[in-house]
């Protein structure tokens, strides 16, 4: 994917030498379109990149972990303006084309002296020659981890008119993971060329389907940003209506992926689950259904001791909201029916279910039968390491 | 408390041979009103209790742990109706005058066989003198625990033109506890005089205030039931303005009280949190942010390691709905403030809160600075347990 680099070091941000700041660089200005939390709490990097988004042109993003720089006030918005202006010295460009994403603990000021030693180190670690690209990617993607337990990282390939194009995704996200209309940290790089607001309108239905279908734990984060770059150096143009289509499927792919890879990477988590919601009566209901059963801690914890406690699963689609009859309900694990219009199909059913659960991932579906739509969350388990991982977080 | 006699014994229901079936009787029909789950997906017993209680009188209320009756169908109902036939027949009432109740496992039918050998057991064992009295309390509220550590009881007494009254109220609940306009079970016993809608009034307000202001992990159960009962056996009449003042006052106590033994006993809880969110432009807003925050997994993990994560708080009041402003925060946590007009106080007052954060009864005040409303909840810490217990609950 020609002209984006990567690099990632660790520049004494976290505690544990790990690598903690990344960068991506375009060699020009590449349009460019985000989407942030809808958390009113909002970190200093998300208020000012509102701002810099507007002119639909990044060339540099430079994202730190170990530090959320939220709830940091006035002095917050100065030190993210001030990594800007670091990174944009360093790279020889202007600041306003630099993008700034940071991660980690909520409510400390960033250590400014380590980015002032840290960002000329990031920009000499850029990747230039082809073999360095890749490292550069894995570098990058594990710069931007917090509690993950490993990088995040999705390449999609598609083909316009018989020339090629490429996504490459790149995500953190553990936990405090409900995204609103947003998501964790997640970069999509391509070499298509697109206008920023085509990109903002793809970007937007990627996300509803795939970040805004997952959650770990409830939380959503204060620093949530989904940024795509388009740097039109394959050439392939984003304009006819077929071109966008098939230029929506990879991206939906990359996202959906990255997505799934933040779930089964859950804090503490053991299983990937979806649930999937049939026959509601309205998109709404089945929306709702769906979120409740992937939110409930019941739910979640009974999956972690492969328990087919399938009581806890309509109780939570009953308190959800949406329109439920307990007599129409049908409850499947994979394709083993575990209730069949409201009634428990046998200790035999309870057995093959148990048997499915023991499995990594698990499809769970109910069905209203009440009408037409559906709906689809991805989530995971809950396990003590959850709570040990989050009792502990900032000691 | 004249006229009123209790009991419970163990009938086999559960599987570890503790108490499991209890009785509550009065010498005549009391005046009665009930609040049910709003959870759709409803067990028989609520079903029925919604029917039987609009009568406005009750007699007898036989209560059983173990086993919720819940999505059992039509059979379940005729199940709830036999327990009430079983319980009429032994005591030689209308078994139109008997409620039942029952709590435990979704799913399962009721062991119809335990309660035709265990009814009349319980009926014998009904406390009649006044030192069997205090047993009877006891046993009964002993029979309707299952994941609780302690048995609930609450004991108030008022007085209305120089006569006293007594309000006896006993209550189980330890997990899917996020009541929804009603509550786990729960069981009022009072000796005024009071109309069924009298009644129902005072009780409902009272829930509001108590039983709906806690949460232990956010699944509002399908057999939430709060029943009180009025025999009048004291002669004192509530009626005029002033005795209802002074009767509404004891309510909410009991009902106060019942719920923070709820909360305190919450699954694998190791503390007890009172958040209260004031200073918000709205009543909506005040609930909004204090439901969020109490909900929030985040916050209660970081509480039972007694961390003053306090990112963690003002994010979950960030993403609740409610309107707020980061730089007109006030946090204390009892009368350390940890965050003022936006800004962290300091390493010292860090310290100074973890300490308190060791006690076992923590009061955290979030005041927005936008408004004059104010709201609050109950909640408890996170802790190993919870899963531990519900990863094995059925097993």
């Amino acid at each position: 994917m020609k002209g984006f680099k990567f690099a990632g070091v660790a520049a004494g941000i976290k505690k544990n030498s790990k690598k903690d700041l990344g960068l991506i660089f375009c060699d020009a200005p590449a349009a460019a379109a985000a989407l942030f939390t809808r958390n009113r709490v909002t970190a200093a990097p998300v208020i000012l990149g509102k701002e810099k988004i507007k002119q639909g042109r990044v060339q540099a993003v430079l994202v730190n972990s170990g530090n959320a720089n939220c709830f940091t006030g006035e002095k917050g918005i100065e030190d993210a303006r001030a990594c800007s202006r670091l990174t944009a010295e360093a790279l020889g460009i202007d600041s306003d084309l630099v993008m700034v994403s940071s991660t980690g603990v909520i409510g400390a000021h960033l250590p400014m002296d380590k980015f002032e030693t840290g960002v000329p180190c990031v920009v000499a670690e850029l990747s230039g020659q082809a073999e360095q690209f890749e490292k550069g990617v894995e570098d990058f993607s594990e710069a931007i981890l917090t509690t993950d337990t490993c990088r995040k990282i999705v390449r999609e390939t598609g083909f316009i008119l018989g020339k090629p194009f490429t996504i490459l995704g790149m995500a953190k996200g553990s936990g405090m993971i409900r995204p609103d209309m947003a998501t964790m940290l997640a970069f999509v790089c391509t070499d298509v060329q697109i206008t920023s607001s085509d990109l903002k309108t793809a970007l937007t239905w990627a996300n509803e389907k795939s970040f805004n279908r997952i959650t770990v734990d409830g939380d959503t984060s204060t620093n949530d940003t989904l940024l795509a770059l388009a740097n039109a150096s394959s050439g392939v143009r984003i304009q006819d209506g077929e071109s966008k289509i098939i230029f929506q499927e990879a991206l939906d792919t990359v996202c959906q992926d990255l997505a799934r890879m933040v779930v089964k990477d859950g804090e503490g988590a053991t299983k990937l689950v979806r649930i999937s919601v049939k026959g509601a009566k309205t998109n709404q209901d089945a929306f709702k259904a769906a979120e409740a059963i992937a939110h409930s801690n019941l739910v979640k914890t009974a999956i972690y001791g492969e328990d087919p406690n399938w009581g806890r699963i309509t109780a939570a689609a009953g308190r959800s909201g949406a329109q439920v009859a307990m007599e129409k309900m049908d409850l499947f694990f994979d394709d083993q029916a575990l209730v069949i219009q409201g009634k428990w199909q046998g200790i035999e059913a309870e057995k093959n279910t148990a048997k499915i659960m023991e499995n990594k991932e698990i499809n769970i579906t109910l069905d209203l039968n009440l009408g037409t739509r559906s709906d689809a969350f991805l989530f995971c388990d809950f396990s003590e390491d959850y709570v040990k991982i989050n009792a502990d977080y900032r000691s």
